[in-house]
Parts: structure tokens; C-alpha cells; sequence
């Protein structure tokens, strides 16, 4: 067979994307909710498909080369576009670290390794790429993971915008470990780890959009040393997934598509700083919408709930862990729900469109 | 210890850069060659500092969990922002597939996954990501590699171009493999798998900026089947390498340097198609400096060398294979040297600042 054989005909294949939007990329398609879902399904799953991909994770695993090892290995990785690069609480690097090592740690594994490549604007400061070099290796350090390996290109001025770092984690995971986002089981209790809503003011507020003051700081974090304090006391987890992009209802409902199964929220016990209800009130947003960098959601079932409290209440990054909702059996469709302050209920939907973004 | 004491504090680092070019990046930065090389050392080794890095080459290593086992993985990562992202003989999508292939391969390792992390301009046509995304999956399959993980993330118009991707290759490779950059040896033959200079001169001609009309189309290939048929006969390789941004000269100047040894080629004998000759005589480039993404450089003991151009002849990537140079020992400095056809001597230098910017 002639290598030209191999190459595409594109004449050969259809076009099955729906044509709207013109057939063409909005901003909605980064969002991380439901136009993302479809992006990737009508493209990336349809071509590339194979069962590491289809589990929809935010990580693959692989076997270890000896199969009858105990441990296997599980990668991720990240494109991080966020605008500005510095925002109150950190920058591009840290979350570039952060982001993947979180989607590692949430498979339940401990991330190891990290490699980065790198997307110049031309006329970028040097001093800016060293604070986030910097950044990144303190990030590293505090999350005891190696940078092994990069690279870098430069854009000429006008086709990138500053920098743009894209990160893949290798980490291990035990071979018993079963933590997806299918796992969820009707009795489960939903925890979050602490505040919601704090990445995605920040940034809004660095890029003065906002049309006030605020205090609040990013929650950007490494929380891999958090996860395994709980994993450690082998305490049975069902679901982890840090709810980056789209936030804790667009992660919430993935969870309840891939479980079959209904959450149900208390609006009550949500943790959420006064500043960010109070910037999200004013600017008509929904703080369950909206990004967060250093917090995960756990589910496990509720007799384990107060023990993974307290454990993540031990640690900084988890000192406003609450619970925050159920799992019960889907009636017919399953979905989110919120049971308000006031003693109604309302769907949670995933998130359609894009609210902000270049938020990571 | 609490995590903020774990932010960085800018105002302790000195910067350590030389303030060239007012202190910004330039597109110098992203050539491959020397600035390249400065920007890398100055700022990622300083501060990503760890053996796996320090090590230079494009991929880094990692033990098998079992330390036992006589495999261990090898790691590569690479940008991609080609302009344009359809060219004669290739796309982005194979591109991106085949730098990561190739990485891995010259390890002397077999790439076994990918994971990808896609950068969007909206407005982006889906029909040409569709496109990518179709000749990404083929040439995964050509390779042999799966497409494990990725991400998609989507910047506003004018704060990127069209697509870019960012590819992560894991691969095994044999405890006891040795090829490297620093292990070339007087008496060693240098050996080119085809003609160089396709890639460059393909993608100048696709943006319009010879002038002129050309043929040439990109050998943008996965190598890893060609160079794993050299590999499987038991061949003593001390060093392989894809000479792709910078070009030949650059890479074996790397060489050189690592090695400490002195290479010296033979003009007559390097292998350039006559569209090629002929675009980089108009142009005034050196076709040693143009890059290639589809040619693998094997150094090997004098002996081997007739049976790797046999055996690289017979598989249509390595069809133009030719012996082009000889190492020798270093005199005083490591350098490259070019016996020219009227019968004198030329130092071929490695690139410094840009010839192509986003050749790659």
C-alpha cells in the first residue's frame, strides 16, 4: 500500500454536523455545556472513536505495561486560553497546572508528570512569560508533579492573543479504583469542597466587566493532596469532577446524564462568598453557572458524607466544604434540581450558549 | 503551612533574561534555532529545572511502574499553529498526529496514544475542523496510535487563527535503548531518510509568498513504521532525529553539540527535489534550514549504513534515503561543515532568529 492511499479524500465523507450557526465556530462552542457536548460528539467522537473516548471523561486510562500490575495510568489533558493572564489569585500558569493535575486527581489517581507547550504571541513581555514559568513551577512543586517535557511556538502579533499553554497530566490510579461520573446511585450525598463561583468573578473582575469593585480572588488550585486525604482513609467515593467551564450545574448535570439518575440541590446550603452572590446578583448570573478552579464535587454515599466533610475541612482548600444535595432515582428524564430558598423547586439545566468566555 | 505561602512572590525572583529585543518575544523566539534554544535555557530549564528536562531532547522518559520490566514510556509534546491550515500535501490535523508520532519514534520508542487539546478562532468553518479532525483519525491510523483525551477551547475572533492544536504523544520504548542526541561517534555515517526542504517550500507556496507557482508538496508523515523497520533488524543507531523547524543544519548542529563531535556533509549528496532547489535559489534560503516534517535523521556506525538506506529505501517514506555526511572528532569547537561541490568548505551554523514563522 502507497502512503498516498492513506491520505484523505474528503469528497468520501459527509457532512453530519447540523449547519447552525452558519456551519461555523461560535463562542458557545467553548462554553463547556451543552454546545461543547455536541461539538465534541458530532466531531471528535465520530472520528476519533475509540473506548478510551467514549467513557466521556475528563481523563483516559491505560494499562500498565505488566497487566498484573495493581496500578494503571491515567492522562489528561488542557488547553488554557484564559484572558488576562494575571487575575486576583493567579494566572495562566497556575491554572494551567492546576487544571490538569485536578483532572487527574479526580479519576482518583495521583498525578505525576505534566508536559506543557506553549503558544507566543509575538511582542509578549519576557518578565510576564517568567512570572508565569514561575508560577507554574511553584504550582508544580505544591502539587508534586514534574514538568518532563514542552514546547514552544511563537504567533506573529494579532494571531494569538499573549500566551495560550496547553498541559497534558500522566498519572497513577489504582486498578480497583471506580470513580466516574456513572457511579452515582440513588442515597448518595453531593459534596463540594468549599465556595463556588470565585474563579470565574475574578477574571471577570481583571477584566473590568464587571462596572464595580470586588475582593474576590480566584480559588485557583492544585487539589490533589485535598482528593487524597479523603481517598487515603479509604472512604468509598462514587463520583469526583472538579466544575471548571459551565460550572457546579453543567458538572451536576453530566453526572445525572451519564448516572440515569436525579440530584436534587438544597439552595440553602450552597456555599457561596457574599462578594460573588453579590457581583452575580447584580449582573443577572447565576453563580451555579460559573467557573471554578480549585474546588471538586464528591458523591458518595451519605453515611461517608460527614467523615469527607470533616477531612476536607482539615485542609485550607477545603475549609467551606458543605453538603450540598442528593441522589435519587430518575423519574423519567434525568436532571438537576433545586430546591430554593423559599420552598419551590426548579431545574437546574446544563449550560447552552457561552456566558464568559476565555475564563480558562 | 497554608497555600498562599505557596503563591509565587515576584518581587524575590530576579530576571535572569537578557533584555534583547526590548524584552519581548519576537518571532525568533519560535524558530527552532538559537533564540529558541536561549529562550528555553533561560527561562522553562531555570524554572521547570528537573533531570527529565535537562536531558534536551523532544521527548522525556519514564519508568515502568513495575521497575522490573525491561519496557519504560516515553513522553513528547508539541504546538501546532500552521499557516495556512490546509496545504499542498497536508493539513494541520496530520501535522499535529505526525509531529508527535515522530517525536516519539526517534526516542526509539512506538507511540501508542495521543491526546490533543484544540484551540478555535470562532468563526472557524466547521466544515474545515471536521476536515482536521477526519485526516487526524487517519493518519492516527496509518501511525497506529489512539486519540485517548482532549480538550476544546474556543477564543473570539482575532484573538487566535483558525485552529491550533496541541498534541501529547505517550509511547513505550526498550529499557535498554540508547539513541540520543549525545551519542554520536567519529567514524559514524549521517543518513537522511529523503529529500529536505518539501514542508517549508510547500507552505510558503500555499500562502502565496514565493511568487511563483511550485509542486512541491509537504512529506508530512508518520515515521514510525519506517523507522522501526530499521530498529527490529538489530541495528546499532547512536542517533535519530526529525529535522523539522530549523531544519537540517540546525538539528545536526544540535547534534554536534551534544555529541561534541564534528559533522561534516557532503553537498553533492544531499538529496533536494529541483522544485525545491530552485525556490530556494529564487528565494536566497539554504534548503538545510528549511523544515521538513516527514524526514528522519539516523546516525550509525559506518558499517550499518548501507543496510539502513536498504532497508529505509524500501518503504515508500524512505524511497529518496541518502548517506549525506560523516562525524569526526571535534577539533576544538563542535560544529557543522559542509563539503560544497566546487570542492571547498562552508561552517553551516545553526539557525538564529526566523526564516518561516508558523511553518509548523
Amino acid at each position: 500500500m502507497k502512503t498516498s492511499d492513506l491520505k484523505p479524500d474528503f469528497s468520501k465523507f459527509s457532512c453530519p454536523l447540523p449547519l447552525i450557526h452558519k456551519g461555523q465556530i461560535v463562542l458557545g462552542h467553548g462554553s463547556g455545556g451543552r454546545m461543547t457536548k455536541d461539538l465534541i460528539e458530532s466531531i471528535f467522537y465520530r472520528y476519533f472513536d475509540n473506548p478510551y473516548l467514549r467513557k466521556g471523561n475528563d481523563f483516559a486510562e491505560f494499562n500498565n505495561l505488566d497487566q498484573k500490575a495493581n496500578m494503571k495510568w491515567v492522562v489528561s489533558t488542557d488547553a488554557h486560553i484564559v484572558k488576562p493572564i494575571f487575575f486576583p489569585g493567579g494566572d495562566i500558569g497556575r491554572l494551567a497546572i492546576s487544571g490538569t493535575v485536578n483532572d487527574i486527581s479526580v479519576s482518583g489517581g495521583i498525578p505525576k508528570f505534566i508536559t506543557a507547550s506553549f503558544i507566543l504571541e509575538e511582542g509578549l513581555q519576557l518578565r510576564d512569560l517568567e512570572k508565569i514559568a514561575i508560577s507554574m513551577s511553584i504550582t508544580a512543586k505544591e502539587a508534586g508533579v514534574e514538568i518532563i517535557a514542552g514546547d514552544t511556538k511563537v504567533a506573529e502579533k494579532g494571531s494569538a492573543d499573549k500566551v495560550f499553554i496547553s498541559t497534558t497530566g500522566i498519572g497513577i490510579l489504582n486498578q480497583n479504583t471506580v470513580i466516574r461520573g456513572d457511579q452515582a446511585k440513588a442515597g448518595d450525598s453531593v459534596i463540594i469542597s468549599g465556595t463556588i463561583g470565585d474563579h470565574g468573578i475574578a477574571v471577570l473582575a481583571a477584566r473590568n466587566e464587571l462596572g464595580f469593585r470586588t475582593k474576590v480572588e480566584s480559588d485557583v488550585a492544585p487539589l490533589n493532596i485535598l482528593i487524597q486525604n479523603v481517598l487515603k482513609q479509604n472512604i468509598e467515593v462514587h463520583v469526583m469532577r472538579d466544575p471548571t467551564r459551565g460550572g457546579v450545574a453543567t458538572t451536576l448535570n453530566e453526572i445525572a446524564l451519564q448516572s440515569k439518575v436525579t440530584i436534587t440541590l438544597d439552595e440553602t446550603s450552597m456555599p457561596i462568598k457574599q462578594e460573588v452572590r453579590s457581583a452575580c446578583e447584580m449582573l443577572g448570573f447565576d453563580p451555579l453557572y460559573i467557573a471554578n478552579e480549585g474546588k471538586v464535587i464528591i458523591i458518595s454515599p451519605i453515611i461517608h458524607a460527614e467523615d469527607i466533610i470533616q477531612i476536607l475541612q482539615d485542609h485550607p482548600l477545603g475549609k467551606d466544604a458543605k453538603i450540598i444535595g442528593e441522589v435519587s432515582k430518575a423519574d423519567s428524564t434525568p436532571r438537576v434540581i433545586m430546591k430554593t430558598k423559599i420552598g419551590g423547586t426548579r431545574i437546574v439545566d446544563m449550560l447552552s450558549g457561552e456566558m464568559l468566555p476565555r475564563i480558562c
